[in-house]
C-alpha cells in the first residue's frame, strides 16, 4: 500500500519507518514545493504530486496547516484520513472552538473576536489576564498576544486594528489556572475502533514541548476515564480516522481542552518505546484500514525534545532504557533537532535516569530536566 | 555516519529502520552485481561500489558467504566490523571447528574430511548417524548429506569422490542427542563491552528457523551464564565488533556449538519488541562505536517466520503485542517473506497467542506453530 504525507518533516520520517515493516511505502510531500520526497534522505522523488497522489493509497497529513487548496485535491481523490473536516479544525480556532461548544466538551472560557468593538470590556467578562491567538497560523502579522492588566488593552487594539478580523478572527481565551498540561493521544479507524494511550504530562518552555512523561504521574482512572470520554466524543463526532492528539489543562481534576492536534504529536513520542504500538504504526493503521495497536505500556516513560543543539556526544546511549531519535535537520535556534526516549521501572527510576542524562547533554538546552526529575521523584 | 552492508536482504532492511532514528545512513551492496542499492525500496542508486566504500564510515555484512574478494577490498579499507577473520569463520566450517577447538568451547564430536579414505572405520569412531557437511557454502555438487547407518557410506563414498576434498572440506559431525536448540545472540563494541541477549528457544522445520521464544523456556541462570561464557571467549578471541549468533545444542544442561553465524541473526528478530534495544540497533551501536544498549526484556517474546506464503489477512494484527515484519520479497517457495513477532505476560499468554494466531494464518505454512504452542503451556 501507498501512504502519501502531507508534509516531509520528522513525523512522516517516523511514519516510514514504522510503516516499512508494514509492507507500507510512505512518501511525503514538500508541500512549499509541492514536489514528492524521500520522509528519510529528503531527495526529491521523480513522479509529481499529481502522480503520487494517484498512486497513493491513502492521503494523509503531519501538519495542519498545509495550504487549502492542496487539502482540498487531497479530499477530493477521496483518500484523504483525518477527512478534510478534522484537518480545517485543527487548524482554526475557530471551528475548534464550535466543535468544543457543540459537544458540551470543557474548554477555557473565550469569545471570538471578529470586530475590534468586541474588546470593549471584555477584561470585565474575561478577567484581566487574556490570551488572544490569531485563529489561524501563516498570515503576516498574526500571532499571539497576551494581557496581564486591562491596562494592555489599548495596545492591543492597536495592533488588532491593523488586522481583517472577519478574514482570521481572534480568539479572546481566559486564562485558566491549571494544576498541569496534559495530552490525550490515541486513534480511530474507519470501523469505528478506538484505543487511547494514557495521558502524559507536558512540560513547555517559552511556548515549546521539552519534556513528556507517560503515564503521566499520579494519574488516576478517573481522569484517564474523562480524557477516554472527551476523546472517544470528538473522534466520533469528527468520523476521525487516523491518530488524534487532544492537548488538555487539568485544574482541580478536570479536564479542560486546551488545543486540538489532528495527527502524531510530539508529546506521543515516548510511545515509540513505552508503549507496545508506537503513535506512528497507530496512524498508519488507522489510515489503511488495518486493526489498532494495543497501547499496553510500561510504568514510566518520557520523551525529551534536543532543541536548538547538535553538539553533544552520544554516550548518553550508555543509559539503560535511552533511545536517540534524529531527525536530520540543519540546525537553528528554537528548532527540534530529535528527541531521546527513557524508559523506566518507576517514576523513581525514571527520575534517576534525568538526573544521569543531564550529565551528558548541554544543560543550557534543556532547563527543565532537572526540575521535571525533581517532580517526579 | 554512513554504513554499508555487504548483503541487501532483509537484514541490512532492518539496519537501516534501526540506523535512521541514530542519524546513521545505512546503504546495501547488492554482493551478486557489486551495485549500491537503498536497503528498503531496494532501489540502485548512483554511486559506485568504490565511491559507497570510499563514503562509508563503517562497512559491515547482513551474511557471512559475500564473496571473497570483496570481503578482502572491505578488509583493506580498515572499516570492516566484524573483521574479516570473524566472516570467514562463520562461512568456513573448518575455520569455525578449529576456533572452537583452540578455544575448548564443547561442540559436536567431528572429523574434518579431507581425503576419502577417512571414511574408512567413521563408524566405529563417530557412531553410525553421521551429518557430512561441507565446509564451506556456495560450490556446485556441495551441500549436507546424512548417513542412518554404515550401509549407507558407499554411496557417499561415491559422491564425495567426485568432489576436490583438498579445496572444500567435509566435516563429518556425529549427530549430537540434544534437547532442544537454542541460540545466544550478543554484541561486542571496540571497546570490549559486551552485552548478551537471553538464550531463544528455537524450532527448525525441514532445515529451516520457523519460531524463535525468547527467553528460552525454563531458562537457568547456569544455562544463560554457561552461553555467556561461550560467547565471551569467542568474541574476545575473534576481536569481535558488532551482533555474533552462537547456535546451540543443549543436553542434559550442557550447551554444545553447533554454528556461528557473525551476524544479526533471524533467532534475534523478537528484540524488535521484546528487548530494550534491537539486535539491528545493537549491531549498529557496536560496528559504530557507540554504547551498547540495555537487553532488558519481558517475561515472554517470540519471532515466528512467514515461509513461502503471502497471501492471509493482516486481521492477525488484531492480537495485542502481535507486530507485522514484511520483507517485500516475490513469494516463492521455502522463501523467507517475513515474520510476526509477539509479546507476552507469561509462556501461557504466549502460548494462547500462538493459538489465537492459528486461526487468522494458513496453517499449511506454520506446522509448527501449534506445537510450539503446546510447549510452552
Amino acid at each position: 500500500m501507498n501512504v502519501l504525507v502531507y508534509g516531509a518533516g520528522q513525523l512522516a520520517q517516523m511514519m516510514y519507518l514504522a510503516g516499512a515493516p508494514l509492507n507500507l511505502n510512505v512518501l511525503a510531500v514538500d508541500v512549499a514545493n509541492k514536489t514528492v520526497v524521500h520522509p528519510v534522505e529528503k531527495t526529491v522523488l521523480p513522479q509529481s504530486l499529481e502522480q503520487a497522489i494517484n498512486d497513493a493509497d491513502v492521503l494523509t497529513v503531519e501538519f495542519e496547516h498545509v495550504p487549502e487548496e492542496l487539502l482540498l485535491v487531497a479530499e477530493e481523490s477521496g483518500k484523504l484520513s483525518p477527512n478534510l473536516q478534522s484537518i480545517l479544525v485543527g487548524a482554526d480556532r475557530v471551528r475548534e472552538k464550535h466543535l468544543l461548544e457543540s459537544l458540551n466538551i470543557a474548554n477555557c472560557e473565550h469569545e471570538i473576536i471578529t470586530d475590534i468593538a468586541q474588546l470593549d470590556g471584555i477584561c470585565e467578562r474575561l478577567g484581566e489576564k487574556i490570551i488572544f491567538k490569531s485563529s489561524r497560523d501563516g498570515y503576516d502579522g498574526y500571532g499571539q498576544w497576551r494581557s496581564s492588566t486591562a491596562a494592555d488593552l489599548p495596545e492591543l487594539k492597536n495592533i488588532f486594528t491593523k488586522l481583517d478580523l472577519h478574514k482570521v478572527p481572534i480568539v479572546a481565551e481566559k486564562m485558566c489556572p491549571f494544576t498541569r498540561e496534559l495530552s490525550l493521544l490515541g486513534a480511530r479507524n474507519e470501523s469505528g475502533e478506538i484505543v487511547v494511550y494514557p495521558l502524559a504530562q507536558n512540560t513547555h518552555h517559552e511556548g515549546q514541548l521539552h519534556t513528556s512523561i507517560a503515564p503521566a504521574p499520579l494519574l488516576s482512572e478517573a481522569l484517564q476515564a474523562q480524557a477516554l470520554d472527551i476523546f472517544t466524543r470528538l473522534a466520533e463526532k469528527l468520523e476521525y480516522v487516523g491518530v488524534l492528539a487532544v492537548e488538555l489543562f487539568e485544574h482541580d481534576g478536570v479536564l479542560l481542552v486546551n488545543e486540538l492536534a489532528p495527527r502524531v504529536h510530539n508529546s506521543g513520542h515516548w510511545s515509540m518505546h513505552g508503549a507496545d504500538t508506537c503513535q506512528f504504526e497507530n496512524h498508519l493503521r488507522a489510515v489503511c484500514a488495518l486493526p489498532l495497536g494495543s497501547t499496553e505500556h510500561g510504568p514510566a516513560a518520557a520523551m525529551i525534545n534536543i532543541i536548538g543543539c547538535n553538539t553533544f556526544s552520544k554516550n548518553f546511549l550508555s543509559i539503560s532504557g535511552v533511545h536517540f531519535h534524529w531527525y536530520g535537520k540543519t540546525v537553528r535556534e528554537k528548532r527540534k533537532m530529535g528527541h531521546i526516549n527513557v524508559t523506566a521501572n518507576s517514576y523513581a527510576d525514571l527520575a534517576d535516569k534525568f538526573g544521569n542524562l543531564s550529565e551528558y547533554l548541554p544543560m543550557e538546552f534543556f532547563p527543565k530536566l532537572l526540575a521535571d526529575a525533581d517532580r517526579i521523584k
